[in-house]
């Protein structure tokens, strides 16, 4: 993409609502715009990240055998009058009526409609498992919206619902699940630790948390660190036994936040030297909640003996979203953005010093086409603006990588070729940068 | 994708609430459930040819230079009420107050949004033209949804937004999306016929609408004939000039919708054999509408001679949830639905005749391995039933070759391909069958 076909609009002030990093670089580098308290319009940038991670997100949801659907916004109340959370639910939930004066409402979240779903066509146990998952907006609406998209009203998720016969089959999803959303995070180049968690309005018996650390999470997390290491997080699990084995091995560490901590357990549980008391950012949360909904909406199941059971279920979401805001709080230094390859909105960032020389030009051309076709994805600023202006602008989107083309350097077929995380800079000759690139 | 793994639960009997082929197949063919009047459900495979045709947009999008955004579903009514429209628009428009008391609306369009958006951003002619959309979820409360996704509430729209600094450079713009939308229907298989079009709560005084044909449409149309195989369709523009000289042609011919019809003008213009009267589905909208919008809301920017002036805007809608009844109304039989290439959901289906005989087993996750590796993108049916029901499914979700194998033609070797449009079926050596459907 060429910086001036592209809408990518920076700020050089920080915002004075924008109180964490996150917030403010979102602003400041052009990704999104706020509409309304808590609700953002993603301009081209932001777009592509949140894209890129729910590309990621489905990814791996597909590896572990899940379906994808897509759910609508609105819901009639009927359903969540049935299980009886429409009145449960508070004043975060936007209810209206439409035109014939029917009650409907914005969801915050879709067991009821799942589960209504499933039992239309899922008669038998031989159908059994399924995990349907959506990638769908949602919106709650916070008494008090803040942090940007980090507790926004109107915020994208991906949310996923296990149906199994039994409650060992129900678990063993469940693990299933907690193992995938691990690998989820990794991919993400996040580090994230599941802690055990209440269950608040989903309900249930069995419910993890996985955190983020960020100095301006809004939770305090206490954890053993011998839990951030497991090959589990990257290796694919071949055997039931071996998803058990590591459910268990990853569950045991002490780890919990501030609604579950217990200081003498984490006392006596875990050495001094691997306690870890921080902050976390909540970027995904599963429950196993068992017969709570299928029991009320009458979903229900012929298992192998042919009688009709309702079906256990169990839920997993994860805040597609706020995890841009996430991974921004936990990559960015004072001068901007640093975005993991993976989620990085372009792979290379290619600055033009100077638009009005032929030569510069026809070497930036040169390089971004070289750049395009090997896969490189690059952006190149071929604005009609000061040196200074660029080098700041670059720094704040934070692409991995920035190539700098000037006369001065191109007189001698050279480069500059600059690492956004570590700083480092090198010359390097024109014909070899895209190969630095590739190499790094 | 193996069907026992996938939620594609298809149905024997036509529900009584479907009037129209496309409704029917969508529901038996498992692609959607209805949740409310007009609000749907999109199960894998109606979510996955809805994700073809969003993906098939954006990339004509982005080949017509247009910037992607999105913009939330939750808009605040307040610049509705600076253009006037908050009171003009009706019925249709869902509105509620959130927990504050603010009065919100369920954008049903979003051309103050963007025009919002645009003027906090861009300040200067030096910016334009600038295209930017959106494919986001849309709410118009209905009076009688109907015929599934083709009148829903709830639909998917890909919504765009043209700026320029006066009228001549927007016209242009216009000119672009119009050819641009021709090259995108054509695509998706479609041959979609532009006609001169009343403007409507949109405003404006330059307007056209695509349609499809199909005997289903809720328009009638007529129009001339020699319209429908214009070179502009598929191959690229090179020049303003080119442009121009491909929109005044394609819209020299005569076509107009029962709306703008005019028998007198349709006689006198057209010769007998080429004159179409026919009924079709509106696919797409297009817009200029001059400064409507950026006059009531302030979106200015200084132009060359340093004044500041309204920008210049169009709008530009495709009906993106809508294309996938349109184009099941016009490619389908008695048997089910006959997906054109592009928007298959699967490339092929391999239909296991005896999941009880090994060598069939074998054959097909041979074969299935084969058709994976080759991005022909299988569905392999692997369920325990009878072939009558598998083949009436296969029949059903209309992919457009079906492979069957089963133990009389496993032991010479051979598996039954059949083109599901043509119905041509033909035994081919099964080492040689992909190639057969690579090459079809």
């Amino acid at each position: 993409m060429r910086w001036s076909r592209y809408f990518l609009p920076t700020m050089k002030d920080t915002p004075a609502e924008a109180q964490i990093a996150s917030h403010r670089y979102m602003l400041r580098a052009g990704m999104v715009r706020q509409n309304a308290a808590g609700i953002y319009t993603w301009l081209p940038m932001g777009l592509k990240v949140l894209s890129k991670i729910a590309d990621i997100v489905r990814d791996e949801q597909a590896r572990a055998g899940a379906n994808e659907v897509l759910m609508p916004t609105v819901q009639s109340a009927e359903l969540w009058q049935e299980s009886g959370r429409f009145d449960a639910y508070g004043p975060e939930m936007l209810r209206f009526e439409d035109r014939h004066g029917r009650t409907m409402l914005y969801g915050p979240t879709n067991e009821e409609m799942i589960t209504d779903i499933f039992k239309r066509d899922v008669q038998s146990y031989k159908n059994l498992p399924m995990n349907l998952y959506h990638i769908q907006w949602k919106f709650r609406d916070e008494v008090r919206p803040r942090f940007g998209v980090m507790r926004g009203r109107e915020f994208l998720m991906k949310d996923g619902y296990s149906f199994d016969v039994d409650k060992e089959a129900a678990e063993l999803a469940y693990k299933k699940v907690f193992i995938s959303y691990l690998r989820t995070f990794r991919r993400l180049g996040l580090t994230a630790i599941p802690m055990q968690a209440d269950t608040g309005p989903i309900g249930g018996d069995l419910s993890h948390e996985f955190l983020i650390q960020a100095e301006t999470g809004e939770s305090e997390v206490f954890f053993d660190s011998a839990i951030s290491g497991d090959r589990a997080f990257t290796e694919d699990l071949t055997s039931d036994a071996e998803l058990e084995a590591a459910f268990d091995r990853l569950t045991s560490a002490y780890a919990r936040t501030d609604e579950t901590h217990e200081s003498a357990l984490f006392d006596a549980q875990v050495p001094e030297d691997r306690k870890v008391v921080s902050r976390g950012v909540e970027v995904g949360h599963i429950f196993y909640f068992g017969t709570k909904y299928s029991e009320p909406l009458g979903a229900t199941v012929s298992n192998a003996d042919g009688q009709d059971v309702p079906v256990h279920m169990g839920s997993y979401g994860i805040g597609v979203s706020r995890l841009v805001g996430g991974i921004i709080e936990a990559n960015h230094d004072d001068d901007g953005i640093i975005w993991p390859s993976e989620i990085a909105p372009f792979g290379v960032g290619i600055i033009n010093l100077k638009t009005d020389d032929a030569a510069c030009n026809e070497a930036c051309d040169a390089l971004y086409a070289q750049a395009t076709a090997a896969g490189l994805d690059p952006l190149l600023d071929d604005r009609d603006m000061r040196p200074g202006g660029k080098f700041a602008d670059m720094e704040l989107i934070g692409l991995p990588w920035v190539i700098t083309i000037g006369p001065r350097g191109l007189k001698d077929g050279m480069a500059e070729l600059k690492n956004r995380r570590t700083g480092e800079k090198q010359d390097v000759a024109l014909a070899d940068v895209l190969a630095s690139v590739s190499a790094g």
